[in-house]
């Protein structure tokens, strides 16, 4: 196999998960701006899911939140997503909209409360039994607004128990990804902060703890693509929420702020042996679409994560790595840039049109008539939303 | 007068004006925690407010927010206020929170959107005649999220073009409070981000158009006190919306992130002559008190300014002006932390006792019974809130 | 000419001026790197850029830094500089780097030394009158570093007296540009810290004093394109400083940290008519190459700027206009990253080609034996650094 | 013993130890300033090392950096040191002032500049074992500047492998401190950026390796409060590197910039149990005082971590605790408040009269006349700086 073939065949396996709740509407705390054909429950999510992943090719499985996404039966619910084609993928928890978790959840200072989020991380594990989910994704909002509420140690140490009986409650091919964030809903401390806090703990809970890099919680001019490089050295990178920011969470569509960063990140993947199914790094999508057409956004999202794999794909390794032997710092950059600033909307093409697909995704998404389908007929009922 | 008299002099004359939004409930996008006895309604609103001021004697103002404290007779909401002792504030305008403000309001592409901003402003000064409000303040969430969504440039045309047609209907008195935003809630350009961006646009409008200082609205690491500085010896500080954060625009309790900062910038306003009536600078509190309860929130916050203020005047100036000019900058630095090391509490229940107040506000309202029977009392009806 | 044909033609007269600095040695406050073959003297220097020059075909100016590039006889250097291709460009002040600048320069609490300070600035225009520079470009590492250490206010007050006499002191066709930076070598307050501060300063001296824009030299986050678009639009750009950085003034090689975000501030400079002679719009690099060649790296880095202009030439303005014009806020995204995702290698390969040139800089630069050379020839002496 | 007595008894054990390199010359790439009376060699850094503990009490230790503080005998350093009532404290290599270390040290592509920086730390090590110093503190200059300069991973491999040899050359009672930077003078990847990759590494080498937090060397924002007590709780904080910032790594005066900061961390040091020597953290200061009188600033320095001691000493922990526990959100931060904005000088003046010192460190140092005698008699020779 020559190389470029190598690099379009290592294309057509790429999975990227697409959460159900990008379907739904999202916003500020200023404004949630509604948007016409927005769909009002977990099957109509997955019929948008599922269009994604038709035009794309890859994007073939579908992440729930609960209690988002809580029906009656979830065996339907995967065989309602069979049906179209996709699958459901992560289950994630919500500790975070109940009136009960306004000083925390997990790390509550009251015991009852934390009782009740780990009941609902176990409930969480209950549906990826029903599911298949293999992946138990956990973003805390848990922390404190001001010096002094809360003992900032103690609360690390409830962290740590109540991740220790849910880790313990995971089946056979189940895994925890703990995701950490610098900051949002709390403002002075945030329990899971950083990849350190989320590394610790998992590696204290063991082997099927991992970290998840959500690409927009950091602080200002973090270098993300190191941590991606250190937990695939670590062999606790568990995935990756991917969106883009230019000042804090601002959950843009993935690569629209910095697609040079994006490049970065997937060229350590693929380096650190982060790419393709056995790595077991998961690639899902967590953005909002406030103020653009929902799923265009994300197929377009999806394309992204494509093209800067495709560059990622395209370094010249060997070159690489004897520039950087001889200390050719302009050299070695210069390999880098080149696999960057080529243009790979034409492999992707090709890719497409290889796997059977429209080479342009979002033109034949436009010409699907769907957008116009989901305007006239999801009429009435209560849009999905965050809250929903 | 001594030295210690004139600063209690100071102290007892000093004005911070309450928001009226933020004795309902507020949150972040992820949740909005409900707290009980919150307002229903404008009227109790004012009645919180009146309460603060009770207790701390230098809250006699109260801002108001339009549509959120819309009512139909103004007029007899001002005389509502004032039988309980306080006075209407700055009319703030809100243009970020009905549907057609999608893509932005006064910078809209579409000129329909922006004459309905422009009408909503000049509602606002209406209101102003009727409520006696000498002050427009005005905040913008107008930006984009996506690099080319719009034309930056034109956006600011527009902008230009709203904001002269608003400040023309200005009646005698009346001034234009422009307030800049680093970012959110749009996340790629915000139309005024900056001190320079809001200077820039008063500078043409003229005399009557000043540029409003929210200590939350900076990029990191911003010095806040230089521009205070700045905008003092330009002429062209109006006032405050003041705030503390630890990471973005946390809209936390003034002085509860960084006391150190907040006695900066209240050194600055004293050194410039912000400080007192004449000077036109408003002090104005800005904040969301997501998790704490609201009153004894906004009185922390009242007394917060209070001792930052105290603090500002307690600094020995001649001490100061005669080390830097000898450029001992030990020295010189040591004359301002000698100010601010000082506890100044016990100057301050010293100025309340002489202002017939009890020297501990939040004990005082704690045993006043107010929190009690609102919570008693206000039941039913709909919480106000931010979109209340 | 067909847009294509036009896009050439405009990339044949770009014009990006070097620092004569650049080319010397430099680092970090931990260590300067020597490297072989760098210049000893303002000849030196000038031999390395008109190389630059040769290469590239579109570096004809260079920069000087006064004192590092004092000589006797400034009409004899500009004319060695003209018989190698290339002209004087900018005059550049240095008020940093004596020993009475510890407080300051211009800003500086002690009249004397303050008098020193503007004496340099007026020399530097006598130096511009005799090497027929237009631009004197001032930065001020003035500041302070502790609260209080010197009066901030007083300090601007000192700074435009300063400005006031250079800029009367300018003559027919010269300009005073301002440059602002957020902080360092000062480390509480900066003297001109942000373009507000500039440009108000600029305003008030008249329209000979223009902002210039170190791409380096702001808060992280800030949107540099917004600013350009702004002082565009107020007709107060004077030029830029470009160089790149992921943290704070890394002054790496243009274009090497965020390549999407130079695209951005070229397509604000194109769409707001700043590109071109005739705009008065300055195109300066202003970098250190610490740690890698620094001819291949000033080379590069002009490449990159050339990559940037091309793509921001080859935004679709009218599908980007209609797009924005009708709120589509994907499809006016999408036109945009279509330029910048166009791989404009070829494009300018061929331009180069037209222009008499190798296609390839780096590569013909590698084979001329300039680099041996000078490292062969230019030893003893005493290698031009950032102080020498 | 009083709650109070426990307070002072605890402040009369304090230790903090001051760097010798800071009695020398240092300031930023752009220039350094000399000062008049600055040491010329490692005794005469001990001479004003002693002054500082003789004026505080509490400074009594000093950190040697090798080889600027290379001697030939330091037995014979460490009696000299014994002689004027100091110790010598940690050791703190330097492999970033050499040539060699262009691309890195530990961490660089050739194998034998690693080897030199391996052996200039054992070599370290060596005088541990002459001075009698528990601590070999590492801070690593290595990273990159350019994407792609070198195998982000690869250099974690080698820096794990050579840390792995120092340490197994550590003997009885000696330990190794890391040290992690965000960056500087690295600009695109720091081998050791975060506190979560020096946590990794020496979790990996055992209970001799720990964790040292430079208070200036985190994003912005970050919360150094929550890594401290997050590093105790895992017993991997080694100890503090004092200084403070406004922006970068400022390297100012410990509690000059956010006196609210520090007394934070000091609050979780004590909380955490930190604070005592059986603790094994050690306090260190690490500073340049680029434009202050250096011994004023260190005793400065000393009397600000004092103070931030003291205050945290003083939280009342039985309230805190139990607001805590009610969820008292506003309750639990007054308590911490109270302790924060009390003026602890007067507590502090009377611990110094019961330690039989001048309960003003300053003014006594003023008056002894030292600064005179060093100014008069450290004529000629060199002096000490960050390169001497």
């Amino acid at each position: 196999m020559t190389e470029l073939a190598a690099v379009k065949a290592a294309l057509k396996t790429q999975a990227v998960e697409t959460p159900s709740w990008a379907y739904g509407n999202s916003g500020t705390r200023f404004k949630v701006f509604a948007q016409a054909g927005v769909p009002r429950d977990p099957r109509e999510k997955l019929d948008d899911a599922a269009k994604v992943h038709e035009f794309t090719g890859v994007a073939p499985t579908v992440a729930l939140h609960i209690p988002w996404d809580k029906v009656d039966d979830y065996a339907a619910l995967a065989k309602y997503a069979g049906e179209r084609g996709v699958k459901l993928g992560a289950i994630n928890s919500n500790t975070f909209q109940d009136d009960d978790y306004k000083l925390g959840s997990i790390c509550h200072p009251d015991a009852a409360v934390r009782r009740k989020a780990v009941d609902h991380l176990l409930e969480c594990v209950d549906i990826m039994d029903a599911t298949g989910s293999a992946d138990l994704k956990l973003w805390f909002a848990d922390g404190t607004n001001y010096p002094g509420q809360d003992d900032v140690r103690e609360r690390q140490d409830r962290l740590a128990e109540g991740l220790a009986e849910v880790y313990a409650r995971l089946g056979e091919g189940q895994r925890m990804l703990l995701e950490y964030k610098f900051f949002e809903p709390a403002f002075y401390t945030t329990d899971v902060p950083d990849w350190g806090t989320a590394y610790a703990h998992c590696l204290k809970l063991g082997t099927k703890a991992q970290v998840v890099v959500d690409t927009g919680h950091h602080a200002p001019g973090t270098n993300i693509e190191f941590i991606v490089a250190t937990l695939l050295r670590e062999g606790k990178l568990g995935g990756f929420d991917f969106n883009s920011r230019f000042y804090a969470d601002d959950d843009l569509m993935v690569g629209a702020a910095d697609p040079f960063q994006l490049f970065r990140i997937m060229y350590e993947v693929v380096r650190g042996g982060g790419f393709g199914a056995e790595s077991g790094v998961a690639f899902m999508l967590d953005q909002c679409h406030n103020i653009e057409a929902k799923i265009p956004a994300i197929i377009r999202s999806v394309m992204n994560v494509q093209e800067a794999t495709a560059k990622a794909l395209l370094v010249d390794r060997g070159a690489l790595a004897a520039a950087q032997r001889e200390g050719d710092v302009l050299g070695a950059n210069a390999v880098l840039m080149d696999a960057y600033n080529t243009d790979v909307r034409p492999l992707l093409r090709e890719v497409r049109g290889e796997m059977g697909l429209d080479p342009e995704p979002l033109a034949a998404y436009a010409r699907s008539g769907w957008a116009e389908k989901i305007v006239a007929e999801r009429v009435g009922g209560r849009q999905a939303g965050w809250g929903a």
